[in-house]
Formats: structure tokens, sequence, C-alpha cells
């Protein structure tokens, strides 16, 4: 074409992301990356996958043919037996419909719950795909920030009551990943729920918990999840970091109305999710004993891959950064000590790469000002076996050390994250 | 949740179509069905699937990992290949993005080259998920109407010229489905093809063409692609009729910004499409022998259907409806005969499922005004044998004969297909 094609003005709104780079970037040879939030391959159950196949290839109508869009039948029974004994609410299949990824149920949220220029409240830092997801939407993202204990409800009350008094539309969605949040791996504290699920009710919001990492809990106890404590809640989830992400399956669990919402509009959007890989899903999360000892083992796997990352880079890098604890998921998020020299982890990228590592810098899950999170990094422990984690590790702390000797980036491998 | 959740407008734009309740009307037991546009699930090559399985599993990083958003590279290459020999026109690998079924590829055209308010043209009949796809982003479709020879180009090159002086937004798209269309059968001629690319190229339009059923053709030459005539061409493409449709596996190949926007909404919208089935599908494309001589024996099938459906409409209806001629695809497209008595299709409908068969209304397909296409009919002879087809037509004409004599449907089955 002579003329480059007219665009759409809300396709501009959508910028590449890191992610996508970073999946390049990983793939550099003599890389140990602690940049992407890839699951340990591993830990895909390739026999168990194999006879999950052949089992649904076995049952052709089903798997092969064009069926509902809210699911197969017998998965979305078996997600909805499991939300009721997870929250102790009553589910039926009616709340349920399976999604392309729960990156799908994002999209599709956005779209049934907000219109262009809503406000959504989400966690400053947050995961970047929710960011574009309700961005790509025409949805405004307001960030309310994190700590130690998760999503700063306090900040959100304050944020609701002035916003609820001034905005011509009332906020309606709240975005959170409440177990090992990407990126900072917090868990939102049980006090905190309560009063995110009381917020809810009485702001009329609906609440968006997206936990794709609960499975991968190391230690500790789980706290109630926040659908057990606001009906006001769309549960996303996914067998990506249990089964294998490949097989883009997730599912949107909330009141029947806003799912009867988002099946008319994946009906729009793709039909429905891929039938052949519903039915090994159906076939894996069916064998309770099988799946519950597969997640065992693969929380074996990553306890001993968080604790190798998390000493290694507090042995090598403690007095320089503070590095969060979490009791599973993937991500470690380590920020700049008050005190310490300054650090711009955009600058650092290079250096690191250039020592044989990689990182997220941490301005690129910002959901407010980028700068904020200039110093942070986050670094993921789930994909590398724990001895090339801590030379990871130690690598790193090399290429901090020529930044503060005050290494330029100049002769460094170019590196532009921000696509 | 006792108050109704706030959804969002744009979801109302949204309603359940046909599609999805006529797969569950398709499922009652006795009912030779002519509704769904489903493949025939005999044609699903089971043996082959399973070994394009196995293989994929064999490679699991690349079946079972997080991937590019652009689709498996490999595939991509094959489909671009392939693309350069039908029409005629080098094709890189950068052009094709693998979408979740050739659906999505209209979703996220639809976002990718339309604003909320702007003009779509489509055929008039039109296949409705596309109709769906469009409204669901907040387009306007306009309806030109379609003959024996496809859209017709007279009325589209009036339509340009009057809405491009009055319209406050010129008109930037075109859909077409040109090969064996869906509802009608009918094909584009050469001659209005090349028409299409020139008005295209006169009016900046993005024609968007829509192949689902081109492998299918029983009888007669392919006329060129779209593509091969205009570079303004967006061509979709799946494997839902040739292999099956759970894989949901599709493709969209067009001009590389085209392609890099649709990439970048891809990732915020699924992040890809199945690695697993996007394997699968590379294995049984890449073995183009076996592809071709599964392609012809489908085309065999295919055919004998065709013929024992048209024939026999044409002997129980004949003098009551003209009925299209179809060179492949799934659907015949009956429309009352001028001088016939005036047939209304829902009426119609209620009696032909008690007499153990069913169609799909043809305002079901409508573009512009519904009762333009009140006394038409879409029949599909794909998922049936011929025996079925035969003794659905009978069944078909018993109902047209009830409905003649004055039956009320007072006493049938209701039937509420618009949901």
């Amino acid at each position: 074409m002579t003329a480059p094609t007219h665009l759409s003005d809300r396709s501009r709104a959508v910028r590449s992301s890191e992610i996508r780079d970073l999946l390049r970037l990983a793939e550099r040879p003599g890389v140990i990356s602690l940049a992407g939030g890839l699951p340990d391959p591993a830990g895909f159950p390739l026999d168990a996958l194999a006879a999950a196949t052949d089992a649904a290839l076995a049952e052709p109508t089903r798997s092969l043919q064009y069926s509902a869009t809210e699911g197969d039948e017998g998965l979305r029974q078996l997600l909805a037996t499991r939300h009721e004994a997870l929250t102790g609410r009553p589910t039926s299949p009616d709340q349920v419909i399976v999604t392309t990824g729960s990156q799908q149920g994002l999209d599709l949220l956005a779209r049934a719950l907000g219109d262009p220029g809503d406000e959504v409240v989400v966690e400053d830092p947050s995961y970047l795909g929710a960011l574009q997801a309700m961005r790509a939407a025409g949805l405004r993202t307001t960030g309310i920030p994190v700590d130690g204990d998760g999503l700063d409800v306090d900040a959100l009350e304050h944020h609701l009551t002035r916003a609820g008094g001034t905005a011509t539309r009332p906020v309606r969605l709240v975005y959170v990943v409440p177990t090992f949040q990407n990126p900072t791996g917090t868990t939102l504290a049980p006090d905190r729920r309560l009063r995110l699920a009381e917020l809810a009710d009485r702001h009329g919001l609906v609440i968006v918990e997206d936990e794709p990492y609960a499975a991968l809990r190391v230690r500790g106890t789980a706290p109630a999840p926040v659908a057990s404590l606001s009906p006001r809640t769309v549960s996303l989830g996914t067998v990506s970091k249990t089964l294998a992400p490949g097989l883009r399956v997730g599912w949107l669990i909330g009141p029947a109305d806003v799912v009867a919402t988002v099946v008319r509009l994946k009906q729009a959007v793709d039909l429905h999710t891929s039938g052949l890989c519903q039915a090994v899903v159906r076939h894996l999360l069916g064998d309770a004993d099988w799946f519950d000892a597969h997640l065992a083992r693969l929380r074996e796997a990553y306890a001993a891959r968080a604790v190798a990352l998390r000493s290694a880079v507090v042995e090598h890098l403690g007095g320089r950064f503070e590095v969060t604890d979490p009791d599973g998921g993937m991500f470690l998020w380590a920020t700049s000590r008050p005190g310490s020299p300054a650090l711009d982890a955009r600058s650092l990228l290079p250096l690191t790469i250039d020592a044989g590592t990689a990182f997220v810098p941490g301005d690129a899950f910002a959901a407010g000002d980028p700068r904020r999170w200039r110093g942070a990094m986050r670094l993921s422990f789930a994909t590398s076996s724990p001895g090339q984690l801590r030379d990871a590790a130690a690598r790193l702390a090399r290429a901090v050390d020529r930044l503060d000797r005050g290494a330029t980036t100049a002769g460094a491998r170019p590196v532009d994250l921000a696509g």
C-alpha cells in the first residue's frame, strides 16, 4: 500500500509493552532472565497433558466442533464447585464463563462494565496487561499506592469520597491482584480485604479480583478471597501458572448479570475459547488428586527458587535495596533504599544485560507517575533454577556496582523497552 | 448481589444472536437441522489431529509456554507463503497475525481501523458475527444489496459518492465474504472484484475479505482473490471449516501497518492464541500433500450434500422459492418467489421445528431493514448426510404447506430466536 492506512484513534491509546519485548530479550543465549513472568517449563505436566489430549480427541463433538460461548458445561460446573469451596458462597455454573486466558477476562470486563472515559481504580504499581486492557477499552486508570499489606485502602477511601463528590461519573471498578501481586509479590491483608468489600458496597463498585498466582503459595495460610467477603466481586482465574500458558484457558466468575453481559460480548469477540484446550483442562482439573499432587510439586520447586533468589539478592544487594519477601507467586520487588545513591532502573538495565541477566524496570508497572518507580525492579524467580538465580543475583550486583561507579550505558547493547 | 450491576452503555449495543440459540436448537433429538453453520464432524481428521497433537506436545516450550502475540513464527511463514501463492503478491510473515478464530480478526480490525460512530459498509444480507463485532466496537453498519453475482458494486459506488459528500466522517471499511457468501452462497464476480478494488483505491477504503468457505469449492474455478487486485485488502482465514472449529485458529493478512496495530491490540485482548492449537495447525498445514488430500475428501462429501439438498428443495418447493445454486461453501439461500403467497420465515420456523427440521430466518442476517429478508431462509447442507438432507427438505415443504393453508403457530413450540 503506498499511502499508510487510516488507523483508529483508539488504537493509538495502546502502546506495545515490555512484556512483548522482554519475551525476545529473555531468549538471548547466556542471559539468565529475571524479567519474564513465565512459569517454569519443567513444571508443565507433559504426561498428564498427553493423556488429557487423547481423552479430549476421543470426544470430538465436544472438543472440536463449534461450542457454547460460555464454555464447556462440565468445566464450568467444576469451576463453580471449586469457587464455592474456596469462597463459601453458593456458585452456579451460570456465574462462570471460560475465557481465552484471564487476559481476555480483563478485556471483556473493561468493555462490559465501563464506557470510554469511565474511571477504574488500580493498584500502583499494577499488572501491565490489565492497564493495557483497560486503556484499550478507553477507561481512565487511577493508581492507589500498594505497601507491604497490599492496596492502601485508606487512600482508596479518600479517593472514592473525593471522586464521588467531584467527578462527572462515579468510579465503577476496582482492579486488584490480592495474592502475590504482580509486580510487588505482596498479599492484601485480611482486614484490608474486609475494608475493600465494605467500600465496594458503600460506593456501588465492582471489585475485580485477579488471582493467577494464589495457587503458588509456598508458606503461610491463604486469607479469605475477596469474593467471600463481597458479592460485588468478579474473580479471574487461569491455568497459565498451574498447567501451561499455551492452553490459553482462564475463567471469570461473578454476578450472573455481569457474566451474561460478558458472554454476549465474547460471542462477538471470538465465539468461544478452544474446545480442545477446554477439554484438556477439564480432564486435568477433574482429577482432583492428581491436580493437588501436581500443585504440591510446583510449590516445592517454587519455594526453593524464591528462597534462592531472595537470599542471594539480600546477600549481594541488601544494603542497597529493600526486597519484598512474598509467601508465593513469582516475583520479588526491589526498591532503592532511602539514602542510597539515586538509581534509574532503565539506565541499569543495559548494564545488567551486559552482565548476563535482566529484570523489568519498575516504572513499566506504574499506574500513575512513572517517576515514583524509577528506582524499582521486578525480579522473577519462576523460570530459572536456584543455582541460576544465585548467579543472576551476583550478575545484577555487578551491574549495580558499575552504574554506581559512574558507568554510562554508552557501548552497552541498546534496549528500547518502551517499544 | 442485591442491586443489579451497572453495565456499560456499549454492552447494550450487543444482543444475543441466533447462532447461539440455534446451537441449542440444533441439539434437539430428531431434528435434522439446516440451521447451524457447523462443519460436518465426520470431516474432522481425528488420526491426523492425534499425530499433530503428539508432535505439538513434543515441543513444549513452543506449544505450552507464553509466546509471541503475532503467533507461531513457523505458522506465520506457512500462511505467508500460501497467501503469496494464492494472490501473486509478495507476502512477508510481518503481514500475518494468528488470531483466535477469524471472528477475533473481525473484532480486532473493527477496533484497529474504526472509532465509535464510524461507518462500515457490509453486504446485505451479511454474516451475523461480523455485524456483531462491528456493532460491539461502536461502528455503524450500512448494508449494500447482494445479488447472484455478489455485492452490487454500482450501489456501493453510489453510496460512497453520496456518503463522501455528506457524511461527517468518510467510510473507511468495506466488509465482504466474496466466495460462497454467508448467508446467500453467492460468489463475487471477477469484474465486480476489480470494481471493488478500484473503488477502494479511489475512496481510500480498506477491504476486509473474509474467506472461511473458499477452500470448500465443489465445482468451477476460483476467481482471483480481492487481495490480488488491491493492496488495500485485509484477508481473514480460518481452519474452522477445513480442520476443526474447536481449535479456534484463524489468521489475518494485510498491510504491515494494519497488522502491527492489530498485534498491539491483541496483546491487551488475549496475549496470544493457544500455542498448542497453533502447533497442531502448523503440523497439519505444513504437510501440504496430506492437507490437499484431506480437502479433496471434504469437497467430495460437501458436493454430494449440496446437490442432495438443492435438488430436494427444488423438487418440493421450487415453485414457491428461488434457491441459489452455489459452487461450494455450506449454504443455500431460499427466497419467496414473486407472486407466491407472502411468507414470514419467523412464523414458518416453529412449524418447521414441529415437522422435524430447522433453518435460520433471513432477517437474522439483515444489515439494513429486516423486512427485506422476511421471506428468506438460510439452509445449510454442511452437517447432515444426503439422505437426511432430502428428508429435511420434505419436512420443510410440509411446514410451508401448513403455513400456506393458514396454520397458526399456536400450539407449536415457542421459539424466540431473537434471544
